[in-house]
């Protein structure tokens, strides 16, 4: 059994979207990072980086976007959600994925999570007023260099489309208009429309009011 | 051919060593970016992200210092640099690596790259001071929890050791003690005097001095 450890409005999201398109068989475990669950003992002694995802499988935990989403893929072969035999093609996919944790998240976490980078409050004031643009370039880039259409790597839908749609979700909160990327704004909604992903949104939308 | 476009001191060395472990056939283009040459127009036609590394392959062009690893490792399996059959232990190297580029190479990088996230130069000097304490997190964290020994992951030395190892050479410069986390410091001088890791290091070295 599977045991996938998500926060509401996080980037795990994404390994939750690939569980349902794989019709993998697993749990959830929600997360509010409004009252630190992801600090607190029990929690780090799964994660001790304080952070989600996490996915608890027969053979020990799994952490990182990426290694989940590949990890998914691997696991579920007949849901196609990865070229895995093709080397050049899976590091499109990898490179894709890596752009995203690495810049893409990373430009967006500095609007709420400045204290990782500086303590001065007015440093991450001067943070959350580059987000817009930071965020925005990277998404121009995709727009202009990498999405290939009609998913972000071509024919094929692969885990990238489930992560290029969540943090895509993060948009608006980040003073970016998605309609200033109209290939991103239109792949959101389609992906939006897929059944596997409007099963996991429901749900973590369906935890949050039971939760409230 | 391979051709790995590179600058000297940054995690492209991390690929560097992967291919020459891998005893691959390839060769390397060095960028300066004391003089900005990964944002002249003949660079950004091969990485708009005007970053490093940048690996030339016969079908196209990989970017991404974890996709470039996985790629090495797939396209050279003699060399055993990944668990690349096993999905969990595969999941191990991902979610390593993925940690290094998302965490803690960004973590590194606000010590001079401080204009992505913020216009300031007050935000700049609080960013530098942070740097020691988030860098120094990061490692001990590696230290503490995620370190298996002899190697990053157990018995077995894969790409996680030369991407550690490439990250952990700028510690000093981020004010951070590499002997305050032992196992590391230990890692790190048993990982540079492999015979592979000294044959991209010395080249790195010999293409700067020719270049001087």
């Amino acid at each position: 059994m599977l045991t996938l450890y998500y926060a509401p409005h996080t980037c795990a999201l994404a390994s939750h979207i690939a569980l349902e398109e794989a019709g993998a068989t697993y749990e959830t475990v929600r997360l509010s990072f409004k009252t630190d669950d992801q600090k607190k003992p029990d929690y780090l002694k799964i994660n001790p980086k304080a952070r989600v995802p996490s996915l608890v499988t027969d053979r020990g935990i799994i952490t990182e976007t990426p290694a989940l989403l590949i990890y998914i893929a691997q696991t579920f072969p007949a849901a196609e959600l990865a070229p895995l035999d093709d080397p050049y093609r899976l590091a499109k996919v990898q490179a894709f994925n890596s752009y995203l944790c690495s810049t893409v998240h990373v430009a967006h976490a500095h609007r709420m999570r400045g204290i990782r980078w500086a303590d001065e409050p007015e440093a991450h004031l001067a943070m959350q007023r580059k987000v817009p643009q930071a965020v925005g370039d990277c998404f121009a880039l995709i727009e202009r260099e990498t999405f290939e259409g009609p998913w972000v790597l071509g024919s094929d839908y692969t885990v990238c489309d489930a992560y290029l749609f969540t943090l895509s979700q993060w948009l608006a909160g980040d003073g970016v208009d998605i309609n200033s990327t109209p290939k991103i704004a239109e792949h959101f909604r389609r992906v939006g429309d897929r059944p596997a992903v409007r099963r996991a949104v429901e749900a973590e939308t369906r935890e949050l009011k039971s939760a409230a």
